[in-house]
């Protein structure tokens, strides 16, 4: 298992198996995931229902673990330096309907049930739209179009004076 | 726009927009990426018709530039370090049907029409598969579980003996 620089792991952390051999990575029934430098594995989330994508994460090992044993999404926040059990504060949880696993084993992807929160319809995204990807990049221009045209959430309402995640 | 220590960019590269403040990142409409320590962004390509996730990859400023620019999914290779238009050698290129950038520009989503190749019905997993995430991870125990039962091409035919990107 990757050492996670960050973070003391759980207990419980799994013990992921060594990655031997390209062909025990991709064609067998083994979790081996690559964490990297970092200690981290990039998590993509998308809605089960509906198949859209709702937001890109990072998961140390411990995410990674607690993920699997709980069944709702951890993620690392790599602004905040912290564990993220996505929905802690919001009550926006994700329970996971399935997890999958790519071919080199460096990126984990969640299809999720999103549960509503005490002040607002399910939603993914700290700035109060469904999906963080609620931008179109228009192809002529560059130009970026909004596809949710209003928020799901109130995020003072939601998270309060909780500091922005977004880095410049 | 982030200085890439990777490749020269090309001439034609877009010049982003600087990253001014979270208002303008997050609620804007001027496309500025946030590219990493290494020059990169993360790409999540999902499958414009079922939504089905294909792959995540990493794109430099030149794979950005040139995935708007040519309407093709272009990437940077972070095995092979080398720019990597896909389906250059396959065929199998995906055609962008839309491209969405999330909240603090940090993650580019594609959502793509993948093209057939001349000895390929449209895949766009390296081993051969539809997606990359072919298989499931269990919930209980952890395990792998192919999703995808059979490969879409033979990679021997494919790509001949070109050297398997994944690394241990």
């Amino acid at each position: 298992m990757a050492v996670n620089p960050h973070h003391q792991p759980a207990t419980a952390t799994l013990a992921f198996a060594q990655r031997s051999s390209i062909a025990q990575v991709e064609e067998g029934t083994v979790l081996a995931p690559k964490f990297d430098a970092a200690g981290l594995i990039t998590c993509v989330t998308t809605a089960a229902d509906s198949g859209e994508l709702l937001m890109v994460g990072a998961m140390n090992a411990e995410a990674l673990t607690l993920t699997i044993q709980t069944g709702e999404a951890h993620y690392w926040s790599r602004s905040r330096q912290v564990l993220w059990h996505k929905g802690a504060t919001s009550g926006l949880t994700q329970k996971v309907v399935e997890m999958r696993i790519d071919d080199d084993q460096d990126a984990v992807w969640l299809r999720v049930h999103v549960q509503p929160g005490a002040n607002s319809p399910p939603a993914s995204c700290h700035v109060g739209y469904r999906s963080c990807f609620y931008r179109a990049v228009d192809a002529e221009t560059g130009a970026l179009r909004f596809v949710e045209n209003n928020k799901t959430f109130d995020p003072q309402v939601v998270y309060g004076d909780a500091p922005n995640p977004t880095l410049l």
